[in-house]
């Protein structure tokens, strides 16, 4: 497409000829060469406008075998914890002179696979991707036909060797559930999204071990396993609030499934702390500062953003796939209750992968 | 890049070679053409992926003059109100058949340059743009380059002719601000970010003009306009809160800002709705269902969305570049409070834009 006698777009040598420069001089102006003249940039740049040429990214990318930009497929974008998550990735990846190019699968698979195609197409050198789905084979063949390094975020994907960052979400739930336990629960109504990524099934896992490491048995009617939606939320609490007897704790996955249990419980009238105790998997915003503060069991979107960019900084460099685990902490707040006469627990105590202390205590503290 | 007979990439005449096809079945086959048998589909994609042929998707774009994606250029992408604008665009833009690449500026102008720049260079066919600043420099001069549409998400840029998608700011900050001076509040401070971006502008120009109707006069100190981030809005809030005579309410523009407040209330151990009057500017979810309930300026970001993603749509069809005005809704809630001895105001009345039902009123309907 660039050979100057053909018919077709302006080619560099169509802007070094109006600008009376050499090739050498308008390849440097257009690659930002740190070793030009402001004269020479503007005659360069004069010519190059006046003929409308367009600098050929791909081209330039061929000859160099990098577009220096990673591709950061993410399921929902209005989840906060995953926009942290890509925003710090970004960070890390343009200091070291990467730029980010950022897809939304909005929770729909054929989204997914189609936007894994555009930036395969693109020619983004790797992947970053937070997926939908680990088993929809449309992404499965998106994620093998890419031709570059990819980075999977909490997700588990057999067999093609890819990097992972995982959260240990069971010491976390296993700690969250262990506590509730202790405080006399036994109707812990657990509600999520789909066991199709690993999130899911490493929550529910620890959860049942919880209750059989306290010798209970985990009712498997107060398991409400479906999408991470804030509606599929919202009726799923209002149905499990209405059964007799109720549950008197709720564990909920994910950020737009604490929303729509919240939403749920204002429309009810009930009070996380008071009416019903709750843990929140996965922060919201502004959780421990909430009246009643929101328990929750938390991983840190800048550490996951943070590892994801360097492990494929590595694997750029020709570093081999890994995975990497980054910790969970489950954080005892006011939104927690203790039945009637069970033996209270230490709160705190029982987090295996990170102590936090109390945020009630210290807006105790705090308050006049 | 694409003659066949030349040393280089593998081209589009090698895999109809291979797979024994015609070449405009292949031609059919890479750009997804319905009427494709699967058999057709199958032998077409084994002998692009024995060849590792890598369609050109520049090539393809020059032929079509089209790349089917639309850049969008966000601000900050870990504040939800941006994240559901990008999200409700994209959704808009895919069912119109285009694809959209989102880059972050994180805050900092010359990475906004720097993500113009590489749009551009990616031959996006139209740009939505949340920006940083509307007069840096290297902001300016990425807007000028772009060769196609452009959308501004409530900004103001003069002279380059670009559709616009402005918020009508200046309506409910006068409803919200009228409401405060109802309630007996003089001393309301304002606390948002720079007044390079309209919002700034215009909430401050009906701050002001608020407080001109009600015959009051304003206290400048009470004024804190500087960034839109936490850090800068917790300090702030922290410094004007320990004021003799203290303001009796907060206004603060935009989330992080709003963000920030909440926590420096939380440290001094104040509390919205009892100790001082609190109005937050932009929603941050969950404010209708927080304890106690925030009253708000909010505009409606999937509106936003859908009218920046159909005004490029429709320019990217041949209209003109126009400007849209999308309505805010000043909310009361129970943040509010009431100073001793002042004529109440009827909550709700003041909004000129659009009118909501007090949120204290329905959940204590709710409440058992």
């Amino acid at each position: 497409m660039q050979d100057g006698g053909r018919e077709g777009p302006v080619t560099i040598r169509d802007v070094a000829e109006r600008a009376g420069v050499a090739l050498s001089s308008v390849s440097r102006v257009l690659s930002d060469h740190p070793d030009v003249s402001p004269r020479m940039r503007k005659r360069v740049e004069d010519a190059a406008e006046a003929l409308g040429y367009q600098p050929d990214m791909l081209a330039q990318s061929l000859r160099s075998g990098s577009t220096r930009t990673v591709g950061f497929l993410i399921r929902d974008i209005s989840n906060p914890l995953f926009a942290v998550i890509a925003r710090r990735s970004e960070q890390e990846l343009r200091a070291a002179g990467y730029s980010m190019l950022l897809m939304n699968s909005d929770g729909d698979i054929a989204v997914e696979a189609l936007n894994l195609e555009v930036l395969r197409r693109r020619r983004v050198d790797g992947l970053i991707v937070s997926l939908e789905s680990e088993v929809a084979p449309g992404t499965r063949t998106g994620l093998e036909r890419f031709n570059g390094p990819i980075v999977l975020l909490d997700r588990e994907v057999d067999e093609l060797g890819l990097g992972a960052v995982l959260c240990d979400h069971y010491s976390g739930v296993h700690a969250a559930t262990t506590d509730l336990l202790a405080r006399g629960h036994r109707k812990i109504a657990l509600i999520t999204g789909s066991m199709d990524v690993r999130s899911t099934r490493e929550r529910l896992r620890a959860y049942r071990d919880a209750f059989a490491d306290a010798g209970a048995d985990p009712e498997d009617a107060l398991l409400s396993i479906g999408q991470f939606t804030s509606d599929f939320s919202k009726s799923e609490v209002i149905r499990l609030m209405s059964r007799r007897p109720e549950p008197t704790a709720l564990i909920t996955g994910g950020v737009l499934t604490t929303a729509g249990a919240i939403r749920a419980l204002s429309q009810l009238g009930r009070t996380p702390g008071e009416d019903v105790a709750f843990v929140a998997l996965d922060e919201w915003p502004l959780f421990d500062v909430s009246t009643p503060s929101l328990a929750s069991v938390a991983r840190d979107p800048n550490e996951i953003g943070t590892t994801a960019a360097r492990l494929m900084l590595d694997m750029l460099g020709g570093g081999e796939a890994t995975t990497i685990t980054v910790p969970t902490t489950f954080t005892p707040r006011e939104s927690l209750t203790t039945i009637r006469g069970a033996r209270r627990s230490a709160t705190g105590r029982t987090s295996t992968t990170r102590t936090a202390a109390p945020a009630a205590a210290k807006r105790a503290a705090a308050k006049r």
